[in-house]
């Protein structure tokens, strides 16, 4: 059996017990490593499965999959993601590689930041598509996920923001010269992600992230027990002003609230408001809440 | 403190390390027996969990909110939902009355159907806005899901659609004597889902649910472990025609895929189908898949 096992979003202790045991009866097991972290580090999820991990980089699990797969048709074999295997990234990849191979599989499910980012208060229903955001540099700033949230907020839907994550990046030097050396991981932070979503607005003008008129929360290792977790509401141009430490420690995500927001919901959110009066008065001016 | 802990979609072993350890330190701990349910009862979590669980149906935790909170500034106290706590239902309001309370509150996140979902191979991220499909009556057929569907579908996005509980429900007659007494449960099939559909595209004709044009992903007990996971796809017509046991045992979920569908998400979902030969062929004329 190929076991495709999520982790959950904080650390060693999200696991489920049917994922433990998976993992325990597996002859291998792979933890990925590129698509986002846990909060601690590999040993300790070593200690608590008492099995090693062989870390797989994205280029293992895509090139080097019958190697994974390998006797899995009649050993156990683990592939460990953080989140949930269908989360932000896909692994049908794999899957689809286990199912021309006759090898059976079974998905673990877990937690993912798509149904967590409920912690924010707001309707996992009300949500469109979600959207990734990705690092601008000097020469490439795609800005297509903008018409992404515009799609979303005509309908009045909120929007997830996923922000980039580089793992495992060369430099262009090292790139051209074929050294492999890797740059140390960069997560996009809140404050990177606000300051874009104003340089594309200020380019687009088409109002869709107002700074001072959209509300938006921030989230940052949201899990179930990670004390590190913070939430933070306001306009966008409030999370702008902010020092970047309020928002905590990576990996951040941000909502862009949409306009069908029910009082409840926004009433749930201003407890964790920048300032609470701003965050209702928006919420009552510009997307129509009524509190009484 | 309060915790609020996700159990997961399968049965007493989706439960996390940290959901388990979070129950085992409280002195009293509900289950919330309304919105969903696991494939097993009560006694099995009981006695994994090595705790009494008191049953606590929609009712008490909207009415009784203060019982379920008492005592929680300073012992634990937990409530289990199934799936995630910020899944299909909220329980916001709990949670915004222990913050009047001073209570703290914790929430322990699991797998729910917003993001297991993806176990049927299409990528989250494509998916619009979920809808709710509820039993009609001979005088009631709420059909307002319709105008979200085709939101979603003007995106080309995919639809969860979660299909009606109905637990704990009363009679006309018992509710107007006021007993007590309930109906047994029940829970909306595939095919009682894909009929309800049929009635209202027949009745909007808008082209939105086209039966023989119109690709769809049944999903019954998805979750980890459960080996009664089923997953079916295939045109709404082809779906209609199956014997309801195909689809396996409640509860059911429907996915109305989008015209952005990606060939790779096309392929996956292949494997599950009624018949392969038709949903390649529909995804290639209808949704303008290349799979080459």
């Amino acid at each position: 059996m190929f076991y495709l096992i999520g982790l959950g979003l904080s650390d060693e202790k999200d696991i489920t017990l049917r994922g433990l045991e998976a993992i325990r009866s597996s002859t291998r097991v792979y933890l990925e490593a590129y698509t986002s972290i846990l909060t601690v580090q590999k040993e300790r999820l070593e200690e608590l499965y008492g099995k090693p991990l062989v870390l797989a980089d994205r280029d293992m699990i895509e090139t080097q999959s019958d190697e994974i797969l390998k006797d899995a048709d009649t050993r156990d074999v683990a592939l460990l993601v953080v989140g949930d295997p269908f989360g932000a990234t896909t692994h049908t990849d794999i899957l689809l590689r286990a199912r021309v191979l006759s090898i059976p599989t079974r998905i673990i499910h877990n937690a993912s930041i798509m149904n967590a980012v409920g912690a924010c208060g707001l309707q996992l229903y009300n949500f469109g598509q979600t959207v990734s955001l990705v690092f601008f540099t000097d020469t490439w700033k795609p800005d297509s996920f903008y018409d992404r949230v515009r799609e979303n907020a005509d309908l009045g839907m909120h929007t997830l923001v996923l922000l980039d994550i580089k793992v495992k990046e060369q430099s262009e030097e090292n790139l051209a010269r074929g050294r492999k050396i890797y740059e140390p991981p960069r997560y996009m932070s809140i404050s990177h992600a606000v300051a874009q979503l104003a340089e594309v607005e200020d380019a687009r003008r088409d109002g869709v992230l107002v700074p001072d008129q959209t509300l938006a929360i921030a989230l940052s290792r949201v899990g179930g027990g990670s004390d590190n977790e913070r939430i933070v509401s306001g306009t966008l141009a409030q999370l702008r002003e902010q020092p970047p430490d309020v928002f905590g420690e990576p990996l951040h995500s941000l909502v862009i609230v949409g306009r069908r927001l029910h009082h409840l919901e926004a009433e749930y959110a201003a407890g964790f408001a920048v300032d609470a009066t701003v965050w209702r008065e928006v919420a009552q001016k510009v997307y129509g809440c009524n509190f009484d």
